[in-house]
């Protein structure tokens, strides 16, 4: 065990924006430098929360059974209750990094922006599951809405959509909102990545805002 | 539809005090008289609550992984939005008896007096998913906890437990405990049946209740 706890970064975004591409490569950049670090995603994340986030994500349409917006909001706490605890806090305390694709801000855009569901909810489950914890820094990757979900259709042609995939462009415009509304409130924690710049360019980024803070060189 | 909305009826009690056979009884009785009603449980009730239910009971053994009290208690949430929402309202609505083996006070008891998680969490989370639906009644059936689990170990022989069956008899005790107080707080709304007594005679109790209040005759 470490005397140095490890950092926790998480990368935000809608669907499209290249989010999966970007862990892969903060992730390759981390081993590059000798940093120990585990890569994870909500929800899910253990093989518990995994369960959780099936019965999130399963279409209504499949399960002929409608999931209301509050218990869409409860089974995202409890996964993140199952994650944070048997997951994030163990490898931070080892002294590893923590790299999650989605965390507590995904709730607020998503569930708060896009359901609509009170942002003091919100905020009083965060109280209860995560107490004082919170991600070190956070990289929002930023798009238009058309251009994200354009990519993210390709990406996706031929299988079937899942209940958050299926929404309108209106859905996600209200969704990206909440998540610039989250970085202005949070500018210190959050970062804007234009994610319609190139991979390449957008991985430099990141990893220039991790040297810059004087985390990795 | 009918203009009258039906009665929410809630059985409540540890493991083995007789609840799966009163509830097959009242509803015996509610057809004998005629009254349109539906038997349902929880954690449970709709096959979307069912599945929330089984990450919940299954034992921690069977995981290889702990659920943490706090994710417990949104499981239950989240399972009672879903069972609310899509079978318990629509029925009342339409005027048809709900039957439901434990509900809300279930969480207070297991969840607050068993697991030890504060009141106040579970208020918030029983106004967010609850509003302002309550049972109209509630039997409590009580009885010595070496007498209620005696009788659960009879019946479960040779079956595995599931993670409150495997509790010990300290854990019941503060769940019976956190049952009884709810009810000497609320006794308008909830009754306490002696569940020592023959099944026969805790039947005829439970009917005499519902004669008392003019429900049924």
């Amino acid at each position: 065990m470490s005397a140095v706890p490890g950092r926790f970064l998480t990368i935000e975004g809608i669907e499209g924006v290249g989010k999966s591409t970007q862990v892969a490569r903060l992730s390759q950049g981390l081993n590059e430098r000798g940093i120990a670090h585990v890569v994870t995603r909500e929800p899910g994340g253990t093989p518990l929360a995994e369960r959780i986030r099936e019965i999130v994500l399963s279409s209504d349409d499949a399960r002929g059974e409608t999931l209301p917006p509050t218990a869409e909001l409860l089974l995202m706490f409890a996964a993140r209750a199952v994650h944070v605890t048997n997951l994030v806090e163990p490898n931070l305390r080892a002294g590893r990094w923590v790299v999650c694709d989605r965390f507590i801000d995904a709730t607020y855009a998503y569930q708060g922006g896009g359901r609509r569901l009170s942002a003091d909810a919100i905020g009083r489950l965060e109280t209860m599951v995560l107490g004082a914890r919170r991600p070190d820094l956070t990289l929002l990757l930023d798009a238009p809405v058309e251009q994200a979900l354009g990519r993210a259709r390709k990406r996706n042609a031929g299988a079937a959509a899942d209940r958050f995939e299926s929404e309108r462009a209106e859905f996600f415009e209200r969704v990206r909102d909440a998540y610039r509304a989250r970085a202005a409130a949070e500018p210190d924690r959050i970062a804007v990545i234009d994610a319609s710049q190139s991979v390449d360019r957008v991985a430099t980024q990141i990893l220039e805002l991790l040297e810059a803070r004087s985390w990795i060189s």
